[in-house]
Protein backbone atom coordinates (compact mmCIF):
# COMPACT_ATOMS: atom_id res chain seq x y z
CA UNK A 1 0.00 0.00 0.00
CA UNK A 2 2.91 2.32 1.11
CA UNK A 3 4.67 1.03 -1.98
CA UNK A 4 2.01 2.10 -4.42
CA UNK A 5 1.79 5.47 -2.74
CA UNK A 6 5.07 6.03 -3.15
CA UNK A 7 4.63 4.85 -6.78
CA UNK A 8 1.79 7.46 -7.60
CA UNK A 9 3.92 10.44 -5.39
CA UNK A 10 6.35 9.71 -8.10
CA UNK A 11 4.52 9.70 -11.49
CA UNK A 12 3.01 12.24 -10.30
CA UNK A 13 6.05 14.17 -9.80
CA UNK A 14 7.97 13.26 -13.22
CA UNK A 15 4.50 14.63 -14.86
CA UNK A 16 4.83 17.63 -13.33
CA UNK A 17 8.65 18.35 -13.75
CA UNK A 18 7.40 17.91 -17.62
CA UNK A 19 4.65 20.16 -16.94
CA UNK A 20 6.77 23.11 -15.48
CA UNK A 21 9.26 22.04 -17.90
CA UNK A 22 7.64 23.20 -21.09
CA UNK A 23 4.63 25.55 -19.45
CA UNK A 24 6.30 27.04 -16.52
CA UNK A 25 4.63 27.64 -13.34
CA UNK A 26 1.92 29.92 -13.97
CA UNK A 27 1.25 27.83 -17.43
CA UNK A 28 1.09 24.55 -15.72
CA UNK A 29 -2.71 23.13 -14.99
CA UNK A 30 -2.89 20.78 -12.36
CA UNK A 31 -5.67 18.79 -14.18
CA UNK A 32 -3.16 18.35 -17.00
CA UNK A 33 -0.27 16.83 -14.54
CA UNK A 34 -3.19 14.23 -13.30
CA UNK A 35 -4.17 13.31 -16.81
CA UNK A 36 0.18 12.91 -18.06
CA UNK A 37 0.30 10.75 -14.78
CA UNK A 38 -2.90 8.89 -15.18
CA UNK A 39 -4.27 9.72 -11.63
CA UNK A 40 -7.11 11.50 -10.06
CA UNK A 41 -7.14 14.78 -8.94
CA UNK A 42 -8.28 13.36 -5.63
CA UNK A 43 -4.94 11.29 -5.60
CA UNK A 44 -2.85 14.68 -6.51
CA UNK A 45 -4.58 16.27 -3.08
CA UNK A 46 -3.57 13.61 -0.81
CA UNK A 47 0.21 13.92 -1.98
CA UNK A 48 0.13 17.73 -2.64
CA UNK A 49 -2.01 20.65 -1.45
CA UNK A 50 -1.02 22.68 -4.10
CA UNK A 51 0.98 23.56 -7.32
CA UNK A 52 3.09 25.48 -4.61
CA UNK A 53 4.26 21.79 -2.81
CA UNK A 54 4.41 20.27 -6.09
CA UNK A 55 7.21 22.63 -7.68
CA UNK A 56 8.73 22.12 -4.07
CA UNK A 57 9.22 18.14 -4.70
CA UNK A 58 9.94 18.98 -8.32
CA UNK A 59 12.72 21.16 -7.93
CA UNK A 60 13.86 18.66 -4.82
CA UNK A 61 14.19 15.96 -7.37
CA UNK A 62 16.08 18.33 -9.54
CA UNK A 63 18.39 19.17 -6.96
CA UNK A 64 19.24 15.45 -5.51
CA UNK A 65 20.39 14.62 -9.28
CA UNK A 66 22.73 17.96 -9.10
CA UNK A 67 23.97 16.69 -5.74
CA UNK A 68 25.52 13.42 -6.90
CA UNK A 69 27.24 15.31 -10.04
CA UNK A 70 28.79 17.96 -7.59
CA UNK A 71 29.97 15.57 -4.63
CA UNK A 72 31.68 13.58 -7.54
CA UNK A 73 33.79 16.57 -8.59
CA UNK A 74 33.89 17.96 -5.40
CA UNK A 75 35.84 15.12 -4.07
CA UNK A 76 38.08 14.42 -7.06
CA UNK A 77 42.19 14.58 -7.01
CA UNK A 78 42.40 16.43 -10.77
CA UNK A 79 43.05 19.73 -10.65
CA UNK A 80 40.41 22.51 -9.56
CA UNK A 81 39.87 24.14 -12.28
CA UNK A 82 39.91 20.94 -14.67
CA UNK A 83 36.97 19.76 -12.09
CA UNK A 84 34.85 23.42 -11.98
CA UNK A 85 34.83 23.01 -16.02
CA UNK A 86 33.90 19.29 -15.64
CA UNK A 87 31.41 20.05 -13.13
CA UNK A 88 29.38 22.36 -15.66
CA UNK A 89 29.75 20.21 -18.78
CA UNK A 90 27.84 17.67 -16.19
CA UNK A 91 25.23 20.23 -15.22
CA UNK A 92 24.48 20.68 -18.84
CA UNK A 93 24.36 17.17 -19.69
CA UNK A 94 22.08 17.17 -17.19
CA UNK A 95 19.74 20.06 -18.38
CA UNK A 96 19.93 18.28 -21.68
CA UNK A 97 18.48 14.84 -20.02
CA UNK A 98 16.77 15.41 -16.81
CA UNK A 99 13.28 16.52 -17.05
CA UNK A 100 13.73 17.38 -13.51
CA UNK A 101 16.92 19.08 -13.22
CA UNK A 102 15.72 21.61 -16.36
CA UNK A 103 12.40 22.19 -14.88
CA UNK A 104 14.25 23.33 -11.44
CA UNK A 105 16.12 25.28 -13.38
CA UNK A 106 12.86 27.62 -14.66
CA UNK A 107 10.91 27.23 -11.31
CA UNK A 108 13.94 29.09 -9.89
CA UNK A 109 13.20 32.01 -12.03
CA UNK A 110 9.68 31.55 -11.92
CA UNK A 111 9.13 30.85 -8.42
CA UNK A 112 11.80 33.88 -6.49
CA UNK A 113 10.60 33.21 -2.93
CA UNK A 114 12.05 30.01 -2.77
CA UNK A 115 15.08 28.80 -0.89
CA UNK A 116 14.92 25.39 -3.36
CA UNK A 117 16.86 28.07 -6.45
CA UNK A 118 18.80 25.28 -8.37
CA UNK A 119 22.05 27.59 -8.26
CA UNK A 120 22.25 27.37 -4.26
CA UNK A 121 22.65 23.21 -5.51
CA UNK A 122 26.04 23.68 -7.28
CA UNK A 123 27.06 27.44 -6.87
CA UNK A 124 29.02 26.97 -3.63
CA UNK A 125 30.69 24.18 -5.09
CA UNK A 126 31.79 26.04 -8.11
CA UNK A 127 32.95 28.94 -5.80
CA UNK A 128 34.77 26.39 -3.90
CA UNK A 129 36.82 25.19 -6.72
CA UNK A 130 37.58 28.27 -8.01
CA UNK A 131 39.13 29.69 -4.85
CA UNK A 132 41.10 26.20 -4.88
CA UNK A 133 42.36 26.85 -8.22
CA UNK A 134 43.50 29.93 -7.07
CA UNK A 135 45.68 28.93 -4.69
CA UNK A 136 46.89 26.16 -6.48
CA UNK A 137 48.19 28.50 -8.93
CA UNK A 138 45.77 27.77 -11.71
CA UNK A 139 44.57 31.11 -12.06
CA UNK A 140 46.29 33.82 -13.65
CA UNK A 141 47.23 36.52 -11.28
CA UNK A 142 45.00 39.40 -10.96
CA UNK A 143 41.88 36.67 -12.03
CA UNK A 144 39.43 36.74 -9.13
CA UNK A 145 38.22 33.45 -8.47
CA UNK A 146 34.54 34.68 -7.58
CA UNK A 147 34.26 35.91 -11.30
CA UNK A 148 35.32 33.18 -12.64
CA UNK A 149 32.25 30.95 -10.08
CA UNK A 150 30.25 33.99 -12.22
CA UNK A 151 31.14 33.36 -15.79
CA UNK A 152 30.50 29.02 -14.77
CA UNK A 153 27.27 30.77 -14.04
CA UNK A 154 26.46 32.96 -16.68
CA UNK A 155 27.72 29.84 -19.28
CA UNK A 156 25.13 27.50 -17.42
CA UNK A 157 21.91 29.68 -17.80
CA UNK A 158 23.32 30.02 -21.99
CA UNK A 159 23.64 26.46 -21.92
CA UNK A 160 20.22 26.13 -20.12
CA UNK A 161 18.56 28.29 -23.04
CA UNK A 162 20.59 26.69 -25.95
CA UNK A 163 19.17 23.06 -24.54
CA UNK A 164 15.52 24.50 -24.36
CA UNK A 165 15.99 26.25 -28.03
CA UNK A 166 17.14 22.62 -29.42
CA UNK A 167 13.95 20.93 -27.43
CA UNK A 168 11.45 23.69 -29.14
CA UNK A 169 12.63 23.05 -32.58
CA UNK A 170 13.19 18.98 -31.82
CA UNK A 171 16.76 19.59 -32.88
CA UNK A 172 19.55 17.09 -30.97
CA UNK A 173 20.66 19.51 -27.86
CA UNK A 174 24.12 20.38 -28.42
CA UNK A 175 24.37 22.59 -25.15
CA UNK A 176 27.18 20.45 -23.91
CA UNK A 177 29.36 20.58 -27.37
CA UNK A 178 28.88 24.62 -26.93
CA UNK A 179 29.88 25.45 -23.34
CA UNK A 180 33.12 23.01 -23.99
CA UNK A 181 33.94 25.45 -26.88
CA UNK A 182 33.39 28.80 -24.78
CA UNK A 183 35.50 27.05 -21.99
CA UNK A 184 38.12 26.56 -24.41
CA UNK A 185 38.35 30.45 -25.92
CA UNK A 186 37.49 31.66 -21.25
CA UNK A 187 39.95 29.35 -20.39
CA UNK A 188 42.97 30.54 -22.05
CA UNK A 189 41.82 33.77 -20.61
CA UNK A 190 41.90 32.63 -17.32
CA UNK A 191 44.79 30.69 -16.94
CA UNK A 192 48.54 31.76 -16.32
CA UNK B 1 -8.56 61.30 -32.24
CA UNK B 2 -6.00 59.33 -34.06
CA UNK B 3 -3.65 61.09 -31.39
CA UNK B 4 -5.51 59.77 -28.30
CA UNK B 5 -5.85 56.34 -30.15
CA UNK B 6 -2.04 56.01 -30.59
CA UNK B 7 -1.39 57.42 -26.83
CA UNK B 8 -3.84 54.37 -25.70
CA UNK B 9 -2.18 51.99 -27.52
CA UNK B 10 0.98 52.93 -26.42
CA UNK B 11 -0.17 52.57 -23.01
CA UNK B 12 -1.45 49.48 -23.46
CA UNK B 13 1.90 48.26 -24.72
CA UNK B 14 3.45 49.71 -21.35
CA UNK B 15 1.53 47.92 -19.19
CA UNK B 16 1.49 44.68 -21.00
CA UNK B 17 5.79 44.72 -21.31
CA UNK B 18 5.32 44.93 -17.51
CA UNK B 19 3.17 42.25 -17.18
CA UNK B 20 4.72 39.88 -19.43
CA UNK B 21 8.04 40.52 -18.09
CA UNK B 22 6.99 39.79 -14.16
CA UNK B 23 4.50 37.45 -15.10
CA UNK B 24 5.50 35.72 -17.95
CA UNK B 25 2.97 34.57 -21.39
CA UNK B 26 1.38 32.31 -19.57
CA UNK B 27 0.84 34.27 -16.20
CA UNK B 28 -0.19 37.66 -17.51
CA UNK B 29 -4.06 38.47 -17.46
CA UNK B 30 -5.14 41.03 -20.29
CA UNK B 31 -7.55 42.12 -17.32
CA UNK B 32 -4.91 43.27 -15.02
CA UNK B 33 -3.01 44.84 -18.28
CA UNK B 34 -6.53 47.16 -18.87
CA UNK B 35 -6.30 47.99 -14.99
CA UNK B 36 -2.76 48.65 -14.78
CA UNK B 37 -2.53 51.18 -18.14
CA UNK B 38 -6.15 52.50 -17.09
CA UNK B 39 -7.78 51.22 -20.28
CA UNK B 40 -11.37 49.80 -20.59
CA UNK B 41 -11.21 45.98 -22.03
CA UNK B 42 -13.29 47.16 -24.60
CA UNK B 43 -10.70 49.34 -26.01
CA UNK B 44 -7.96 47.19 -25.78
CA UNK B 45 -10.16 44.45 -27.82
CA UNK B 46 -10.24 47.37 -30.30
CA UNK B 47 -6.35 47.78 -30.56
CA UNK B 48 -5.23 44.05 -29.99
CA UNK B 49 -7.58 40.71 -31.18
CA UNK B 50 -5.61 38.65 -28.98
CA UNK B 51 -3.20 38.05 -26.66
CA UNK B 52 -0.80 37.44 -28.86
CA UNK B 53 -0.98 40.39 -30.40
CA UNK B 54 -0.25 42.35 -27.64
CA UNK B 55 2.88 40.13 -26.77
CA UNK B 56 3.94 40.92 -31.02
CA UNK B 57 3.42 44.57 -30.36
CA UNK B 58 5.92 44.42 -27.04
CA UNK B 59 8.13 42.54 -28.96
CA UNK B 60 8.11 44.58 -31.47
CA UNK B 61 8.99 47.87 -29.15
CA UNK B 62 11.68 45.69 -27.81
CA UNK B 63 12.99 45.19 -30.85
CA UNK B 64 13.29 49.02 -32.22
CA UNK B 65 15.14 49.89 -28.90
CA UNK B 66 17.64 47.17 -29.41
CA UNK B 67 18.08 47.98 -33.47
CA UNK B 68 19.11 51.53 -32.59
CA UNK B 69 21.92 50.29 -30.19
CA UNK B 70 22.71 48.02 -32.91
CA UNK B 71 22.95 50.01 -36.02
CA UNK B 72 25.10 52.48 -33.60
CA UNK B 73 28.08 49.53 -33.17
CA UNK B 74 27.37 48.34 -36.50
CA UNK B 75 28.34 52.06 -38.27
CA UNK B 76 31.40 52.69 -35.32
CA UNK B 77 35.17 52.70 -36.26
CA UNK B 78 36.58 51.42 -33.27
CA UNK B 79 38.20 47.85 -33.75
CA UNK B 80 35.32 45.29 -34.54
CA UNK B 81 35.86 43.17 -31.28
CA UNK B 82 36.02 46.22 -28.89
CA UNK B 83 32.57 47.57 -30.78
CA UNK B 84 31.09 43.57 -30.07
CA UNK B 85 32.26 43.87 -26.34
CA UNK B 86 30.01 47.46 -26.24
CA UNK B 87 27.41 46.96 -28.02
CA UNK B 88 26.51 43.43 -25.38
CA UNK B 89 27.39 45.87 -22.34
CA UNK B 90 24.84 48.50 -24.09
CA UNK B 91 22.50 44.94 -24.81
CA UNK B 92 22.91 44.51 -20.99
CA UNK B 93 22.28 48.14 -20.19
CA UNK B 94 18.58 47.79 -22.03
CA UNK B 95 17.83 44.68 -20.22
CA UNK B 96 18.27 46.76 -17.13
CA UNK B 97 16.12 49.70 -17.92
CA UNK B 98 14.19 48.99 -20.27
CA UNK B 99 10.76 47.00 -19.61
CA UNK B 100 10.18 46.09 -23.29
CA UNK B 101 13.10 45.13 -23.76
CA UNK B 102 13.57 42.22 -21.12
CA UNK B 103 10.07 41.47 -22.04
CA UNK B 104 10.43 40.62 -25.33
CA UNK B 105 13.78 38.96 -24.14
CA UNK B 106 11.33 36.84 -21.58
CA UNK B 107 8.89 36.48 -24.51
CA UNK B 108 11.25 34.95 -27.27
CA UNK B 109 11.94 32.06 -24.88
CA UNK B 110 7.70 31.46 -23.54
CA UNK B 111 6.53 31.90 -27.62
CA UNK B 112 8.89 29.72 -29.57
CA UNK B 113 6.69 29.97 -32.55
CA UNK B 114 7.30 33.54 -33.36
CA UNK B 115 9.53 35.69 -35.78
CA UNK B 116 10.25 38.52 -33.19
CA UNK B 117 12.51 36.33 -30.90
CA UNK B 118 15.03 39.20 -29.43
CA UNK B 119 18.10 37.21 -30.07
CA UNK B 120 17.64 37.67 -33.84
CA UNK B 121 17.62 41.65 -33.65
CA UNK B 122 20.89 41.60 -32.35
CA UNK B 123 22.86 38.28 -33.22
CA UNK B 124 23.50 39.20 -37.25
CA UNK B 125 25.05 42.45 -36.19
CA UNK B 126 27.34 40.21 -33.05
CA UNK B 127 28.62 37.49 -35.91
CA UNK B 128 29.23 40.10 -38.23
CA UNK B 129 31.34 42.00 -36.02
CA UNK B 130 33.10 38.43 -35.16
CA UNK B 131 33.81 38.07 -38.53
CA UNK B 132 35.33 41.69 -39.23
CA UNK B 133 37.10 40.98 -35.98
CA UNK B 134 38.86 37.60 -37.15
CA UNK B 135 39.58 39.47 -41.35
CA UNK B 136 41.07 42.38 -39.17
CA UNK B 137 43.55 40.06 -37.28
CA UNK B 138 41.95 40.46 -33.68
CA UNK B 139 41.31 37.00 -32.93
CA UNK B 140 43.55 34.36 -31.95
CA UNK B 141 44.54 32.16 -34.29
CA UNK B 142 41.98 28.79 -34.09
CA UNK B 143 39.64 31.41 -32.28
CA UNK B 144 36.30 30.66 -34.61
CA UNK B 145 34.25 33.68 -35.17
CA UNK B 146 30.88 31.86 -34.46
CA UNK B 147 32.08 30.72 -31.13
CA UNK B 148 32.52 34.28 -30.31
CA UNK B 149 29.17 35.05 -31.30
CA UNK B 150 27.62 31.88 -29.16
CA UNK B 151 29.68 33.54 -26.31
CA UNK B 152 28.54 36.49 -26.81
CA UNK B 153 24.99 35.26 -26.66
CA UNK B 154 25.74 32.83 -23.90
CA UNK B 155 26.70 35.93 -21.57
CA UNK B 156 23.62 38.06 -22.46
CA UNK B 157 21.54 35.17 -21.56
CA UNK B 158 23.45 35.24 -18.28
CA UNK B 159 23.46 39.13 -17.97
CA UNK B 160 19.06 38.87 -18.58
CA UNK B 161 19.15 36.91 -15.49
CA UNK B 162 21.46 38.36 -13.49
CA UNK B 163 19.05 41.19 -14.53
CA UNK B 164 15.73 39.30 -13.25
CA UNK B 165 17.50 38.09 -10.05
CA UNK B 166 18.54 41.79 -9.33
CA UNK B 167 15.00 43.18 -9.77
CA UNK B 168 13.48 40.12 -7.89
CA UNK B 169 15.59 41.40 -5.13
CA UNK B 170 15.01 44.88 -5.30
CA UNK B 171 18.96 45.34 -5.58
CA UNK B 172 20.50 47.73 -8.14
CA UNK B 173 20.59 45.76 -11.05
CA UNK B 174 24.89 45.26 -11.92
CA UNK B 175 24.78 42.98 -14.92
CA UNK B 176 26.59 45.28 -16.95
CA UNK B 177 29.51 45.89 -14.40
CA UNK B 178 29.26 41.80 -14.15
CA UNK B 179 29.34 41.19 -17.69
CA UNK B 180 32.38 43.68 -17.66
CA UNK B 181 34.36 41.31 -15.59
CA UNK B 182 33.30 38.48 -17.87
CA UNK B 183 34.77 39.84 -20.76
CA UNK B 184 37.83 40.86 -19.35
CA UNK B 185 38.38 37.32 -18.34
CA UNK B 186 37.63 35.54 -21.81
CA UNK B 187 38.99 38.63 -23.95
CA UNK B 188 42.28 37.41 -22.49
CA UNK B 189 42.00 33.91 -24.07
CA UNK B 190 40.26 35.13 -27.57
CA UNK B 191 43.06 37.90 -28.47
CA UNK B 192 46.52 37.16 -30.12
Amino acid sequence: MQERAARTRRALVQAAASEFDRYGYAGTSLVQVCKTAGITTGALTFHFRSKSELADAVQAEGCTAIRRVVEHFARGHSPALERLVELTLSLARLLEDETAVRSAARLTRERPANDLGWASCWLPAVGELAYRAQRTGQLRAGTQPAAVAHLAAYLLVGAEMRVRTSLQAAREPDAVKQLEQMWNLALRGIMP
